[in-house]
């Protein structure tokens, strides 16, 4: 066991503050990593302030992150992936029980046994796991990523949530050149979608409640906007668009999106609204569409999404910060002022 | 033009009377069929009440029925495919452009300019059309369904709606051997898919509220019957079915079933809710779960459920009557009193 510097909060209404707290030393199969970036994800304030009380309380102390990427400091005996010096990155998951038959199938994150990165039991030092608001973290090797070394580290740590959850959809429903793909909301998650469908050869339409948002739109790779509140504007792509990612986790009006869908047309939440979304049963009848869910992806999966992003030269759209501004940052991220996504540089915690 | 025999309701709240209604003269790519069987769909009285007044308001007199058996009289100088004498068989429409996307595809019933049985816009006659409950019909010969001649006529005549209601999705979703699949509601669309599923190859569970309805599910081909309030029942499923079809048109917890599909599973709603189904999208993410509606088939499909059902001995459990006995079936129906279909012997009005 060894103390690593983090940041952490006491309770739902408390700033964040330095905090030393364990971490493991290495087993056999274990790699630790020495954290250079770590994104912060919506959920993290969420979970920071116990928004999601009822179906996952907090832990407090609570030290959120899970989109972390660094370099590696040790490796356990078996390890044979990583080496020091290596870069490598963590997402929403460090341990499944790897027996299930989701796991057998590579889908790590419908393991019943998962372990999340942060707020989650810790079966090797007992409480709750501490995620990426750290100078060091340990995992089992068999949830590190490769990080190819062409990727912007700040801009890479992103990845692995807003990245794969994005990701992973598109390429399960067959986002590709020649498909029409919207894209409903433009944050830390859409502005990743309009990337990915862009680069996938689709024809892309972002919709948007700000009018501001349409330059940065095109910029990022949409190839039309329409903004949400103009319904003859979005009564001209009824019926035509093969698939639709939704980022917006707050309540909205679905049934508007839904008659976008062509013929076996899909969309696909990848926020949670808190309370459930009232689904007008005839826009599905009609074209036979379907309203599903998707959430970040397996890990294969995301080694691979890595790969396609160094490919393609492919980050998140990052404002680098301190870790001593988290809490102005939560500010911010709670009003959507962020373009599109904080990533924490580490070296501010270091050095504290 | 011709007189024909129907059976007509007047406003929403008159009984049915006989009445004589214009047909047309067969065109050249017309078929006129005698009516031998035609079944009551819940949607004939949804439509004959003016219950659906927001969306297809009723225009009276209104004669319903498009579940239609019958026997070719005359043909068109142009149609290759009928002959009088010849066995024959209308659905849920009657005409389309024939040259849109969805038609081209083989989706009819997704055509922009389909025509339906009845109570639709009427472009040789004026008016609107008028359905099965009729000694006879005029309709375009791209419409008109060969019935295999093994086929019960009175079990067959609700194939043609409750049937490829349930068929299409089934086939489109990937029933086969090795699913198991949930039916959800056991009444004249639910009947039919119990008997798709089993004989599809399917592990078949049959989920309703009326524990009476456990024996004549196992009947139909349920391997597991659960009686949907005995959520020890339920739970018991939970994550484990691969595609659900729910038959249940009243609002009803739908979130209840989703929760019981595996990976990448899929709930597909064929009947209509009036208001929005209230659907919790947590419930979506895990395990990339969908919810879907699927309305009848396509005219190509529809002739191959047809004859699959001839390849494996299938018709609807109907209960024939006479057509003066149209009112009381409703009254009926309306409490979901019947097993599982009415059909209608039409020598009842011929012979009025």
């Amino acid at each position: 066991m060894y103390k690593a510097k983090a940041w952490s909060v006491a309770s739902a209404t408390s700033p964040f503050v330095s905090r030393r707290i364990d971490r493991r030393d290495p087993t056999e199969h274990d790699v630790q990593i020495e954290i250079l970036f770590c994104g912060i994800c919506h959920s993290d304030l969420h979970q920071a302030r116990n928004e999601w009380s009822g179906m996952m309380p907090t832990v407090y102390p609570c030290v959120p992150g899970h989109e972390i990427v660094g370099r590696v400091a040790r490796v356990g005996s078996a390890v044979t992936r990583f080496k020091p010096g290596d870069l490598a990155a963590v997402g929403c998951m460090v341990d499944s029980d790897g027996t299930c038959p989701e796991c057998q199938a590579g889908f790590e994150q419908f393991c019943p046994n998962f372990v999340l990165t942060y707020n989650f039991p810790d079966k090797h030092l007992g409480g709750v796991t501490y995620g990426g608001y750290s100078d060091s973290i340990v995992v089992n090797d068999r949830f590190v990523l490769r990080v190819p070394a062409s990727l912007d580290l700040a801009g890479a740590a992103p990845l692995l949530c807003a990245g794969i959850t994005t990701y992973s959809p598109m390429r399960h429903w067959g986002v590709t050149r020649g498909k029409k793909v919207g894209v409903v909301g433009l944050g830390g998650l859409g502005h990743m979608a309009v990337k990915f469908a862009h680069t996938l050869g689709a024809h892309v339409v972002v919709f948007t409640g700000s009018p501001q948002k349409k330059e940065d739109a095109l910029r990022l790779g949409a190839d039309e906007v329409v903004i949400s509140s103009d319904s003859n504007a979005m009564q001209k792509h009824a019926g035509s668009l093969d698939f639709i990612l939704d980022a917006v986790a707050a309540g909205h009006d679905i049934n508007a999106y839904i008659q976008l869908l062509g013929r076996d047309g899909n969309i696909v939440m990848v926020g949670a609204p808190e309370t459930p979304l009232p689904i007008s049963v005839f826009g599905l009848l009609f074209r036979r569409r379907s309203f599903s869910g998707s959430i970040i992806g397996g890990i294969a999966e995301t080694q691979e999404m890595l790969d396609f992003c160094a490919q393609h030269n492919i980050t998140s759209d990052v404002e680098v910060i301190p870790i001593q501004k988290v809490d102005e940052a939560y500010e911010r991220l709670a009003r959507s002022d962020v373009k599109y996504r904080f990533s924490i540089d580490m070296a501010s915690l270091r050095s504290e």
